[in-house]
């Protein structure tokens, strides 16, 4: 039944890109609420399709403003794992609209790649998993059963999925997720993300005296929040990088020295990094790769600085606040409330005489730690190597894909987090794309994946 | 003759105020282009008063979009010293007009004080001036030469006046010049004023790499200018308050220990100030008092940050610049380009790793130390005591007035800093006043500074 699959898939190929053309010619931009009615028409096509192939499917309300959330399921076969295929059928705004040679609602085939809005992100990467399903239908029915939780509100941090999954965990249960969202390491070169790093996004108020004052009068007597802040600043992480907050890196999962040699091995050129960012070298923590620094490191940034005088010219006050926009990224083993705990408790000790500091939780996001010696991981692993030649190596991300987090909470399933799409897919970018042979590629892959997980 | 032109003073007193409140009605708002016309008809008064008086008097143009100086001289005793009156006739701007008793313009009486816009600041300390001139000319002439020169732009740091100075430096030559624009240290405590602080105000500019970047990917590899910028300023200031720039406190030149001694005894109530900051206490460099940190120690303070994100929420940018306004207060004996040099190089050295700095200066004032052993201070301590029944204290101030700068730039004079207001004369607030004895004996006070500098 895989090989009668995968000959559907091949003799399916231009039926794939016309309904692949079909669905990127919707614009459901889901920051635009000119364009909601385009968001729901992208919604009903995915439910049209999923009903026609023989799935139980339905679109679920995401409250006030939102977008639906596109549900179908087969489950056909009891006892068997469930695999769940996430997906977002929303894409971002098309703005710069002059830099696209085609129009970005318009798909166009250029040297082999499909170039439109949401060609990558994400519409390429979920329709290959829904034409991988049809033809596992079309060949008698796949040996697990299957679910498929598209979303239309990615691109707006919306919360209509994550609801959905804290609402209904019970019912929506499954053995694991699917979450492509992302690019291959390098052409050819297949990846799976076993670890996102979280986040603890904060506000940092420090007070001094209760009005504004003249520098000239009080200079010298009256603290300065910002010299405060700047003290609490400079000590929540050194010159070197190194964070200086008492027990944070006492929680760090280290990644065992295998994981941290198959990165150094990885085709990642670092010299193509400081060209972009117009740098002689990537300064950081001692005693760590970039790579190492930027996937299995917290770090600490500041994003802006607010109060105080900001106009033109040189106005001499002694500000009465200054809030500091700060964030640190965390790595699995710490959590989100210890960090923000550890990190208030520093600040205060750091503040300067006169000056009280109230720290403020704007955000926070668990890091992700996948499960490498689940058996899926192989299995995926060996997907990829069935479909494109090469099995996947094991990468993380620097940042975080916020559903990883509300998959993992709730569902507790083993995620296979990967990307279908090729470095210079321009997401979020004008030119965006997806390479047409990558893309019935990944069906396939996902073909063979169906299979290798019913074999675990 | 000194008594007769107190006589002349004493019975003229009426006639003082009637002369006042004419001045007073006068909107010379410099900062308003709509009140252009008032602030040359305040001008056109003072010309018309001087010139009656018997002084050789005119208008200085200052330029386009500037205010006349009004010059008035009195040559008539050659080879005896020229006392040389500082004033200025514009005024601050009403608002908030609401909050205002009796309208800012129509001179009101009430408990012994006038209330009016510039009451204080400045007609009221530069009329006495004139009126003390006008009797000793009725009382057969003063015995020393005069000058008024009585500016239009102070509260817009016009340039008109500076401009007079230094390209009239020589025929504006004078000996001593008396510079009344601040108030008593308390009701019957006059000061001389024998310090002023300078200033360096920059903007330092940190950047990093050459685009803003996210925190997830680029966290714990690309420099943030912020992290960067903290680093300079805590670099630049320690927490106790001590400046840590190598050799700025090598030219600081101490007051004397007499000086110290006595601002120890002044009736300053540092509670008051705490209650007024809201704060438990005044914070600053160990080992000198509050009061020595404001008028004999240099200071740093950072007035605002600009750059990167300051919006509402947590956007998770890693900012390609950082930009902070700072400045130092000076004391006498350091220099601005000293300072603005050893600054710069300091904050080279404090920039971190993959970070570059850049320090460009906004303003700049030299610190100016009168010498107090000049027989001028002596002279004005004896005739404040002649006339206030207390001879003057000497006193600092912490911020600069910019205009004993150029005066000790341009003619070198003995300068006689001083202020005939008290306390609570709401300078730049609504329902400015001046104490109409204090208004009188001020009268008074400089009719008895003509005889003892002439005495000299």
């Amino acid at each position: 039944m895989l090989d009668r699959a995968l000959e559907l898939a091949r003799a399916g190929r231009a039926q794939a890109e016309a309904d692949f053309v079909e669905l990127l010619s919707i614009p459901s931009v889901s920051a635009l609420s000119e364009n909601r009615a385009e968001c729901e028409r992208a919604a009903r096509w995915l439910l049209d399709r999923l009903t026609k192939m023989g799935l139980d499917a339905d679109l679920v309300d995401s409250g006030p403003g939102g977008h639906p959330v596109v549900v179908g399921e087969w489950i056909g076969r009891p006892g068997a794992p469930t695999l769940t295929i996430y997906g977002h059928y929303d894409v971002q705004p098309p703005d710069p609209l002059e830099e696209w040679l085609s129009p970005p609602f318009e798909p166009t085939v250029r040297d082999g790649f499909i170039y439109a809005r949401g060609a990558s992100d994400n519409k390429g990467q979920h329709l290959c998993g829904l034409k991988a399903v049809e033809h596992w239908l079309g060949a008698g029915g796949p040996p697990l059963n299957l679910r498929f939780l598209i979303e239309g509100e990615e691109e707006v941090a919306g919360r209509g999925l994550p609801n959905l999954l804290h609402a209904h965990a019970e019912q929506l249960a499954s053995d694991y997720v699917l979450i492509a969202d992302g690019s291959f390491v390098a052409p050819g070169l297949p990846n799976l993300i076993t670890g996102l790093r979280g986040l603890v996004y904060v506000e940092i108020e420090v007070s001094g005296a209760e009005v504004d004052l003249h520098s000239g009068i009080y200079g010298g007597v009256a603290p300065n929040p910002f010299n405060s802040l700047a003290h609490i600043i400079a000590g929540l992480k050194d010159r070197d990088g190194r964070i200086q907050i008492p027990g944070l890196y006492e929680a760090v999962l280290d990644p065992g020295p295998e994981e941290v040699a198959s990165w150094a091995a990885l085709p990642l050129d670092e010299s193509e990094t400081l060209r972009e960012l117009g740098l002689a070298d990537l300064p950081g923590e001692p005693g760590y790769s970039p790579l190492e620094r930027r996937w299995s490191r917290p770090t600490l940034d500041v994003h802006g600085v607010m109060g105080g005088f900001v106009g033109e010219g040189s106005k001499t006050v002694i500000p009465a606040r200054a809030t500091a926009k700060v964030s640190l990224r965390l790595v699995p083993g710490q959590q989100p409330e210890v960090v923000f705990d550890q990190l208030t408790e520093r600040v205060q000790v750091l503040a300067t005489a006169g000056t009280r500091a109230r720290v403020t939780l704007l955000n926070a996001a668990s890091p992700v730690l996948v499960d490498t010696a689940h058996p899926g991981i192989a299995a995926a692993s060996r997907a990829f190597a069935s479909a494109f030649g090469t099995p996947s190596v094991l990468t993380r991300e620097g940042g975080s894909i916020p559903v990883t987090n509300d998959f993992q909470e709730t569902l507790h399933a083993n995620l296979l987090v990967t990307g279908f799409g090729l470095p210079g897919d321009a997401l979020h970018s004008p030119n965006e794309r997806m390479n047409l042979d990558q893309f019935h590629r990944a069906t396939e892959m996902v073909i063979h994946l169906i299979q290798e997980l019913a074999d675990v």
